[in-house]
């Protein structure tokens, strides 16, 4: 026989708080109290493989399901003395949702069970007090109706409102017993009128109403769409409580309320809460009434009028700190505790990890850690690493009042006011006038990169949360909301158009690219505050983790930015970022539309003195740090111009005819330019290009070495190899030029040379690419690309749909695919490692940031990953909590 | 010690026949020969290791190279009793190289070594013929200076043509013995005056500057070319044959000749070959002289008046007559033999398997079989199967005068002439008039396809091998040039222009897609002649091969070709072609361009009737032989008009306004369509898509059995799967489809759902995927794509260089890449069959018609392979060969 029931009590108790994965978090907890002789009212839980067997099952519950309940009713009837049903004494339920992770507010809730035309008389005369006892019914009734019947909330308050007015009452206590009397008859008229039954009298059939109604709460669309969110899988299903009630409403020497063991808010280790007098838990939610403080100290801080329970209800209050300090050490962690008071006895009927704000959860780590509640593994596992990211950006002053115009993504995080422009040249202008300024475009490309640079905030009405814009920015560190879709621009005057309003060039925007609101005007900010704690937590994170944290950079500012966050070295220098500046783009053009290679030769000879000095920017900042550098990747198509205002602009700079221009743009031109002819692809067919990168990079070094004395080991990265011999020609020419320097210059180079890793073939040819790469980098972008076959730039027609459709759990662009893309990188870490066991593993692109994938880089021992600068106190993190969890693993 | 010689002898023989690899095919036929004791002057073999050390050493031998071969010297100075180097008694040698496979013409030979001023006079005297000796003299010096000098023979030859023209001289055989010696001395000025130094004196310096030539040559750009056209691998190397001169040109006694034991031209079982009184080999070679037939009988066919050996030398011919035989049945296979008469005495110098013609290769074998030689594996085996595609096409006559005014790439074979029209719609319009037209476009797209399947030929002036017009024409069998450069289109006056001429719409031409040739005017063609040795060697590789060979078929035609060409099903029926039809495209133009699904289904039902009856139609013809039809699965921007002038046509045909189109156009358009919106993709976001096509798919089913009483199979084939999920929602709206119909019509409906596996995330998923699916096809283009990160339609401007720069070996599109994207092929065949033993496999796409992939598909023993009709035979026999090739491999 299955065991679907488990009774808690303070005589049996079956659970305990390990069974969180089949009792649901409130269930263990509850269970785990009931253990720890904490007044908790005896319930018994039906277990998450219930709900599972129901969802299999056709929405059937397991056969011996009932009689389990029934014998657990009967338990607490003997517990509680009262009887389901009965007319004189009757038992009253709880039944509630109660997910292994907690999903507040997203699954039901029935309260006061076991009420009838009958059982109300009962407890009516039980507690002598008809007003309560009919009030506990109307609730009752509004309650199963709108969980189990599916009668929305706003009928019975509308009957009920309707009542006031005509009776002149104000509020809900100036009602007596038989008005209450008179709202259950409307009310169960309602009902009634409804669904065109009576309201359900027979208790057991109220029982399996609400416990069909939580198991099928599981699948409501609100649930699924918070699991999604926030990574919770379908096939964990909910346990159902069932539990005695406890009345807060029963009188004034009553109260129901809930208390954080510190301030969720700042994490200050200050015990805190609100609680309502003569009151049932949902007014507390409801917020229909203004709670009271629990301690004085708040009461005092907050000017409150209302008496605090510290000063109410002295013993009671004491009581509740003792249970409270209990259930903080018991659990180390701050807990979140909800209680009732029943005419002057305290009950205690949920904790749980209380949420907090990152600045809280950081500080109560730290804080229990300095307490020597927890280790420093521990400690450092209490913060979500994503949620770093609202702490290193500027934030909007919740103070301050603004008007939000429309909303877009929340594309990159932290907020920027500036002025519109609508043009990348515009914004380097008005930037190097001291202006700040908001770019505002349809969508980005490569060529605006050096606006994005100059502009504080990104805006676009087109693209998704892995457009260009999107992923640039974030790399940056600029905050950015993509795809506006209620903003039309148009570009030729200069106007912004959403709803009614305008906004021309200049006018002052800002963005929240945490939030994705666009607000009107300026908007006062907060700083990023990267306080001790912070500092202190990282430190930790440092020492625990084993993955070493790099950041994609290429200019000067990003490093130092990257640098100041904790990189131990650059993982991705995208050099063709540095082809963009302006002063150089033309001599990229004129590269890529020289006719020969003499004439190639001579604009790649412009552009030689331009990236050496990149490179001795880069070197300097990053002293004796690592520096990836990857040679040139895009197709050349990227650096021309593509629309018909350009090509005039283009060809007489570069002085030659628009026709020639064209016809050099229309023979580069690609259908696929994802597969097409760039990475070492470029390399192979123009070697003059990766020689011209090679030699910079190397006079770079020798500069360096010659200036500062200082001995820099660049590893140069080749893209898109597919095979080894790729590799071994583009390696070869990067060995002759080094070979030529050391001859010219006397200096000896240290440098290595390794490659992306980056399409299938490559993973799968991994043993022999290892015999002549120093290094493997996993770009896993255009892995995903090529292993899913989903072009980044055309996904958004169809990605949102299949995550929807929960055809994939998480766009594979933000977090790494580990079944498909994941297997090709074990594979090459295996291969890879099975010829060369020095060989430098990593992986920088998008995934590098994510906790989830940096966990699987951890678990497959690669040495680094590389991200945005601004993640890389995310990924530092994120590391340390891979590497607990895998010692987790390996001690198991 | 290694063994670097082998000696071959009379008396001692090291090889032998099966030592191809060690001694080259010369080498080890030679040594077998000497086995046989064939009269084979003596010599020995310097081993292809010896070729690789060389090449591995930087171009040094073995350090016990020279002990070995001054050894084996010895051995053959006694086994003819002369010395090398005597000035009495000279010992002359040939030195040859020998591959493992035959490559004609590509490497170099030295004659006559040994020859100096000293040793000349020793030979003259012995033979008594100072013309002979000097004139061997010459010609070594010519050969020499050519070879081991790199001084060309043009240089010789022009001092002999003066030499005659002052003196007064027609032929060679006009010069006396002192005027060679003149010669020699006229010879070796040159060398003195061209090179700086003496002609070599030293024997030994002369043999082993031949030997080292002999290898260099291995690296010579005719050979390596050779090589990668004919499939050589570099490792193989060249072994080196040094032998005992005999000689044909002492006196009129003496004679050289090549001869095959059958006609190497039509296959007849005919002693054939040509023979030249006192002459030295390469003068047969060099044409001076016009060579007299062996045989009497082909003397008189070729109405020549030179005597034929057969009455010349009669016991002679007889004696070659039987080693011939003899050497046909030792070998068992039509051979090609080198032999020389010394005055009088027969000497062979080579024998090895004869080069034919694909004609003669099926007579031989199908002949060889019947005379009891060989078994039927051995005759399958004897032909190329991709020499097939030659017979399958019409040819142009070899006989006829044609004036050829371009070359193409040979893109589709076969030949056809007809008029020029500049697009589809006229293409069509006039064959529907009964004319035979050539579409002549800059490139074509698959809006061009009613066109090409209407025209006789299509000729284009973009685009590779794998180009659009390329890949759909060899679909069709329709002959194609594509990429014909040289010629220029104007598509507003409908002129070609070509050098100086022009050609207009309605001007005749010929294309020759197996050459690339572009023809003026119409020209004579030869029918293909399937005749009975042609298909008794079918019958043969049927009752051989094991796996099944189905086509690529759309249209009823093509069902038809495919089925007379021995096709056992359709194994890939891309319904897309299908929409561009004409009377149809405006309504899968309606279904895209519709705003919400009410409208797209309304346009859908237009579309249904009429695939229902483009599978009724290919049912029909392929009765119960099962019938693969994959969904809808370009892009659908595909279907819609891209340039300027179509916009307008299309929008007043599909009443809309011009912008609305464009509009649409816009949204639909993907920066890289190969991964974009396609696929399942397009079936899970438009369910009623794939929808329609299931029940046209099941009404066609229906009414082909109430109309014929035929049940059949379809295989339902979604495309561009990466997750079961995928598979599963698609097979859901399938099998819903086919339950409506079944309900509503009462017929019972057979049919399997599959998925192409054309990802590598779909190969790694296998094992899932194979639960709900009931077969794969690998789609190894798309396969080959995301594998290599290479998109076809761009790969031309690189992929060349790829081939050229040994980077990879051959076009991955053309050849399956077996290390990476085999590697996925066979993970996903092994994961498959892990979970679904049942399940069956197959490749589709452009490798299924080609027979290396296919071998590769044997050995990993799939099921089926599917190639255009064309290649069905080729497929055939290529399935055959590879069965030969497993069965060897499983009794090794």
């Amino acid at each position: 026989m299955n065991k679907w029931v488990y009774i808690f009590s303070k005589e049996i108790t079956d659970g305990e708080a390990k069974m969180k994965d089949l009792l649901g978090g409130k269930g263990a907890n509850l269970a785990e109290m009931s253990k720890l002789s904490l007044p908790v009212p005896p319930g018994f839980t039906i277990t998450t493989d219930v709900c599972n067997q129901f969802y299999k099952n056709n929405k059937k519950f397991p056969d011996d399901l009932e009689e389990q309940v029934n014998n657990a009713i009967n338990q607490i009837e003997d517990l509680v003395e009262n009887r389901f049903g009965s007319n004189d004494n009757p038992l009253l339920v709880s039944v509630r949702s109660g997910a292994r992770s907690s999903m507040p507010g997203m699954l039901d809730t029935v309260l006061n069970l076991g009420l009838n035309d009958k059982t109300v008389e009962g407890l009516a005369k039980k507690t002598g007090d008809e007003r309560f006892a009919y009030d506990s019914y109307r609730r009752f009734i509004q309650m199963y109706s709108d969980v189990v019947l599916n009668i929305e909330h706003h009928y019975f308050e509308d009957i009920l409102e309707d009542f006031k007015v005509v009776n002149d009452y104000l509020l809900d206590t100036d009602l007596k017993g038989d008005d209450w009397k008179k709202i259950v008859n409307l009310f169960k008229d309602e009902v009634l009128n409804m669904t065109g039954t009576e309201f359900p009298q027979d208790v057991n059939e109220q029982l399996w109403g609400s416990i069909s109604a939580v198991f099928l709460s599981w699948q409501n669309n609100r649930a699924v769409t918070y699991r999604k969110l926030n990574d919770i899988p379908d096939h964990w299903g909910t346990a159902v409580n069932i539990q005695a009630m406890v009345f807060g409403n029963l009188d004034d020497n009553s109260a129901t309320g809930v208390a954080f063991t510190r301030n969720p808010s700042n994490g200050d280790k200050k015990f805190y809460g609100e609680f309502l007098i003569n009151a049932q838990g949902e007014d507390v939610v409801a917020g229909i009434r203004t709670p009271q403080n629990i301690t004085e100290e708040a009461r005092l801080e907050a000017h409150s009028d209302s008496i605090s329970l510290e000063n109410l209800m002295p013993e009671i209050y004491e009581n509740l700190i003792k249970l409270a300090n209990k259930l903080e050490s018991h659990y180390l962690d701050m807990q979140d505790i909800e209680f009732t008071i029943q005419q002057g006895k305290l009950w205690i009927l949920q904790t749980r990890s209380g949420k907090r704000t990152t600045h809280a959860a950081i500080k109560i780590a730290v804080d229990m850690y300095e307490e020597g509640f927890i280790s420093k593994e521990i400690a450092i596992s209490r913060v979500d690493p994503n949620s770093l990211d609202q702490l290193l950006h500027p934030t909007i002053d919740q103070e301050s009042e603004i008007e939000v115009i429309a909303k877009g993504l929340p594309a990159s995080p932290g907020a920027a006011s500036g002025k519109i422009v609508f043009n990348a040249d515009d914004a380097e202008k008005a930037s190097n006038e001291g202006e700040k300024v908001i770019l505002t475009r349809i969508e980005t490309s490569p060529e605006d990169i050096h606006g994005m640079h100059a502009a504080q905030g990104i805006l676009t009405t087109r693209g998704g949360m892995t457009s260009h814009a999107a992923v640039v920015a974030r790399g940056m560190g600029r905050p950015c909301i993509s795809g506006a879709g209620s903003l039309r621009i148009d570009y030729e005057t200069e106007t912004i158009f959403v709803g009614n309003k305008e906004f021309k060039a200049g006018d002052i925007i800002t963005i929240d690219g945490t939030t994705g609101s666009i607000i009107n005007g300026e908007v006062k900010m907060k700083k990023p505050d990267l306080s001790g704690d912070f500092q202190k937590m990282m430190k930790w994170a440092d020492q625990i983790r084993k993955l070493k944290i790099r950041a994609n950079a290429e200019t000067k500012v990003d490093a130092t930015v990257a640098k100041s966050f904790g990189a131990e070295g650059i993982g991705l220098c995208r050099t063709e970022h540095m082809f963009f500046e302006e002063g150089r783009i033309n001599s990229v053009r004129e590269m890529i539309l020289a006719k020969d290679e003499k004439d190639r030769r001579s604009a790649l000879s412009k552009l030689l003195p331009m990236q050496k000095n990149d490179f001795i920017d880069l070197f300097k900042v990053m002293g004796d740090l690592p520096v990836t550098i990857r040679l040139l990747d895009p197709p050349l198509h990227e650096f021309l111009p593509h629309e018909e205002a350009d090509f005039e602009e283009v060809a007489s700079s570069l002085n030659i005819k628009i026709d020639d221009l064209k016809q050099r743009v229309s023979e580069l031109v690609e259908t696929n330019p994802m597969l097409g002819h760039r990475g070492c692809r470029l390399a192979i067919t123009y070697p003059e290009i990766p020689e011209m990168q090679a030699k910079a990079i190397f006079e770079a070094s020798v500069e360096i070495f010659q200036k500062f004395n200082q001995i820099v080991t660049p590893e140069i990265m080749v893209p898109l190899i597919s095979s080894k011999k790729e590799l071994q020609i583009v390696k070869d020419i990067i060995d002759q030029a080094a070979t030529e320097i050391i001859q010219k210059t006397g200096v000896n180079l240290n440098y290595t040379v390794g490659t992306m890793i980056e399409l299938p073939r490559a993973a799968l040819r991994s043993a022999e690419i290892a015999e002549i790469a120093d290094f493997f980098s996993f770009g896993t972008n255009d892995l995903t690309q090529t292993t899913f076959g989903i072009s980044r730039d055309d996904a958004s027609k169809f990605l949102q749909e299949y995550v929807d459709k929960n055809i994939i759990e998480k766009d594979p662009f933000v977090s790494l695919d580990i079944e498909g893309v994941g297997e090709l990188i074990e594979i090459s870490t295996i291969r890879g490692r099975s010829v060369n066991q020095k060989i430098k593993l990593g992986i920088c692109g998008e995934h590098g940031g994510d906790p989830n994938s940096i966990a699987f880089c951890a678990s497959n021992n690669l040495d680094y990953v590389s991200c945005s600068p601004y993640r890389v106190p995310i990924a530092r993190l994120a590391a340390a909590q891979a590497e607990v969890e895998e010692r987790k693993k390996r001690s198991e």
